[in-house]
């Protein structure tokens, strides 16, 4: 069935009142008419709701039951990426979506040759968050995967006392652990996956990370690319969580 | 180190000689010399190589040693995929590649919505089998990924016999096992995924598949569109390999 994500405020008592571009999808590539069900989710509940009004400006649904089934992970994981270039960012977020993650960090490394503002990617962030939206929408999630604003390093480095369990993928290290020991472990349900760019991470930020006692993991012999490495993750932790 | 894939008919010996377009790429991309060293794999073994001349036609190297480490996982694993677009098809070839998989089989189904011959298809194979040379190169393996000519649904029926467990990645059926299941299970040493296209399988493709004895297997709670699902196989799959 159809589901869409909407605003918590669209909806009052049973009552959701929809005016944004989901009401063009429904209206004109769906084709919904009067009684149709679909899912709307409020990015923290979905439920089953049956259409009761549709034009193209507006669409009333009646809310008929709570849905309980949660395809959410058991832990929140988010991605901390070193900055790639557009076209491989909207893949990433289509993919990361669909795979359940929680966060996607954009970050700016030394190393990353993509070049571009905090301001600019501000601009670019409610194509991206459309991107995470309809992925997230596609793979029946209840909650959409946040796109985060860009940022720096240093950042990042401040924002680690946030989680409980930040790894870094690293092939610099030989006393690296794998996602496995990381995600089944029960203490840790907040964890940060730090990926560096396309070239890597610089000697600098690798001894930074290590500094802040982050944990090095590896994702396994191959070298990975930095827009595979971040699908591989959220593949592995899929087939781990219960 | 660089890498190249070369057909076997280039080596004589501890002696090497290129003609093809990675002598373009050594001499002009990564602007090589005599005396520079690369990794050369014949597809089945590695070995570190001098090179004694460079122009832009021809390159001659001298074998200094074999290269010990394979980074090849332990089981071949190949992916059968509903025929999906090429601009998909490229993307994955290169996923695929870099995770291990052994070999990309496309196949005609009934809901794939491209529509091909296996004659224009044999005619974009060279292209394909650049991408999984490039891609296995990079990710360092030993044996590129073989990108198979287009079947059709009832030649990959025929072809069942060939492996020793055959899964289907299906979505419809409450008896399913996990790839963990089927990876590490010792006597399952040459592994076929089925895949359907984006709109997934037919009732009738579904029923010859169950027919056969085919295993139905789950790739977790969420839906994955049909180019994320074989990358999900194989990320997990890499994560199993020992």
């Amino acid at each position: 069935m159809q589901r869409y994500f909407v605003d918590k405020k669209c909806i009052l008592n049973t009552s959701i009142t929809l005016t944004n571009s989901d009401v063009y999808h429904m209206n004109n590539v769906m084709r919904m008419h009067t009684n149709d069900c679909v899912i709307i989710s409020d990015n923290t509940q979905a439920y089953l709701a049956e259409i009761t009004y549709i034009d193209n400006e507006k669409c009333t649904l009646f809310i008929k039951s709570l849905i309980e089934e949660n395809k959410e992970l058991h832990k929140k994981v988010t991605i901390a990426h070193g900055l790639v270039r557009k076209e491989k960012m909207e893949e990433l977020i289509d993919y990361l979506s669909e795979l359940g993650c929680t966060s996607y960090q954009s970050v700016i490394m030394e190393k990353s040759i993509v070049k571009i503002t905090k301001d600019d990617f501000l601009k670019k962030l409610p194509r991206l968050e459309k991107i995470s939206k309809e992925a997230s929408e596609q793979s029946q999630r209840v909650t959409m995967m946040n796109v985060l604003p860009l940022i720096t390093f240093n950042d990042l480095i401040n924002s680690l006392n946030n989680f409980d369990c930040v790894c870094v993928c690293d092939t610099s290290n030989n006393d690296l652990k794998t996602i496995n020991e990381i995600y089944l472990n029960d203490s840790f349900k907040n964890i940060l996956f730090i990926i560096g760019p396309e070239a890597g991470f610089s000697k600098k930020e690798l001894t930074e990370i290590y500094n802040h006692k982050v944990i090095g993991i590896t994702l396994g012999s191959r070298i990975l690319r930095t827009q595979v490495a971040p699908i591989y993750v959220m593949s592995v932790i899929g087939s781990l969580d219960k």
